[in-house]
């Protein structure tokens, strides 16, 4: 069994959550907003050397309207690691992990930038705003991307001590490299767009499934992971704490990915920002498609419960982590 | 003046160059392709999780024939800061800066790779091959880009002890990012395409010689610099040295741009291996069309000398970097 030394409580807070415990996600997401967003604002101060056009793109992509969904896991993990659990929204603790939170952020935003290029996803538009390429231009995207992903290890480095500096920029670029991010969405693209091996192209209702799943770990799950120890490392977790993190992010990103999928099969376009059934059209396989709907809800829940589960060793401080799971498979945005 | 405690055979290494030494330089290139090619290669044995298309396309851009001068610089570097300076190319000093030459190659690589795009350069060959988005297609050569920017970071922080990596990794981010190389290509696009504020397109001789070095600094300059500082940090150099390593790396950058515009001016199509006038068609601003031909020489011969000069402090170890300054203002290719 795990023991948390620094807190006794670890016994007495709840195993299950009730909808009350769900229904505080979005008030605690709106924390992590008026935390973060100065702080990605403050991240974007560059020097005179930055080419304006270049510097005005990159704050119109990363200042974008969003959820600030990885951020919230990054400062969570590191509340939920924290010794002072108690106060695990305080300043301080939030503080130390403030810079990984940013850099995290980064690497999701050039991330969008580039998926919407016209030859990668091709999109118009991103939450009801032009994509960075129709705002600017096709060039400016790939380089407000590219100096994004730069300006995230600068961040990210220059905001942990060295020891754990190191360790995180690795975290980091592992996530956002070719086995993780980049390789999920070039696999994506190589099956929408006919280039498997026809050996590789997935038949059959199990290989389907483990196709989307080997996808989804690695495009979208790989950086839920990473921003969760990053903000366990700069909190000081040891590797158990890490440990439980990683096997939260794993079931937590599975089971954002089906709700996602299920939001872009039954979502409301004005309530998800987002136009609605897109993946159908492009003829992606998605939970809803091989699955049905309610087999992919029940998914969802099941995983959701999972994460939860992977947290039992951790103290009341890790409930943000904990009602999140149960928030991300009931959300309509 | 600076004293290099390491070796006493400072004062008497000859202070000019003759043409023997700067003859060396191509024979001492060899040495750096046979000793970091393999290693390029090694870099790229991802696992299975990567995504087969983009991992091709990742080895055909990083593996194509190249002159390795960023990775001479990051060794070079190294090898003038060590302290068994008389061994500046034993296996020993150069394995210490190996993962460095490695990751700034990587920044290199990925740069050509998205500056070759039909959205920027539009360029259907490099070296006589096809560019990337040509021999694959547009979507992988931009993963391809962003893989390789990651796994840069990746390499390097994974080869030095924690408290270097960290400081490496904020030169070599500070120095691909947008105050730098990412910088430099937005606003040379933006004078191409006139997207510049009128008041900042530059008019008259003098302008427009300080618009390009402006542009060449960041777009081309500060990678050099940040290599030759890698290699120092590898090797342990104190300020001192890193202070003589940049001093050096700003001299030797803009000579090293004003000969590449004049090779793109005057140079053979067959030895250069890139299609000549290239710049003139785009209407771009070069030292040969602002300064002329010969002011241009002139100009470049100065840096070059300028450049050797910032290490008249370091021992006979520095003569690669000493010699490689000399030889890049008379070289045909």
């Amino acid at each position: 069994m795990m023991v948390v030394s620094h807190d006794t409580a670890a016994e007495t807070r709840p195993t299950a959550l009730g909808a009350c415990g769900s229904g505080a996600v979005p008030q605690a997401l709106a924390r992590v907003k008026a935390f973060i967003e100065p702080r990605l604002e403050q991240a974007l101060q560059l020097s005179g050397e930055a080419a304006p056009r270049l510097l005005e793109a990159m704050r119109y992509s990363l200042l974008a309207p969003g959820k600030r969904l990885r951020p919230a896991l990054v400062l969570w993990a590191a509340g939920a690691c924290s010794p002072t659990g108690a106060q695990r929204s305080s300043p301080e603790i939030w503080e130390t992990a403030a810079g990984a939170a940013v850099a995290v952020e980064m690497i999701h935003a050039y991330s969008l930038v580039h998926d919407d290029l016209p030859a990668m996803d091709d999109d118009d538009l991103r939450r009801g705003r032009p994509t960075c390429h129709r705002a600017y231009d096709e060039a400016t995207a790939i380089l407000c991307g590219d100096a994004l992903q730069a300006l995230a290890f600068e961040t990210l480095v220059g905001s942990l001590p060295a020891a754990t500096a190191a360790r995180g920029c690795r975290v980091l670029a592992q996530a956002a490299g070719a086995e993780a991010l980049v390789g999920g969405q070039s696999d994506d693209l190589a099956a929408e767009r006919g280039w498997l091996d026809p050996s590789s192209a997935p038949e059959g209702r199990e290989a389907q499934i483990a196709w989307m799943e080997r996808i989804h770990r690695r495009k979208t799950g790989a950086l839920f992971r990473a921003a969760l120890t990053l903000g366990g490392l700069a909190a000081g977790a040891d590797d158990r704490l890490l440990a439980a993190l990683d096997d939260y992010g794993r079931a937590f990103g599975l089971a954002f990915q089906i709700s996602d999928d299920l939001l872009d099969t039954e979502g409301n376009e004005a309530t998800t920002g987002k136009r609605v059934g897109k993946d159908a059209e492009r003829g992606k396989l998605t939970y809803p498609t091989v699955l049905g709907p309610a087999d992919s809800r029940r998914r969802a829940e099941a995983l959701a419960a999972e994460a939860g589960a992977m947290l039992a060793d951790l103290p009341s401080s890790a409930d943000d982590l904990r009602h999140l799971a149960s928030w991300i498979v009931t959300r309509d945005h």
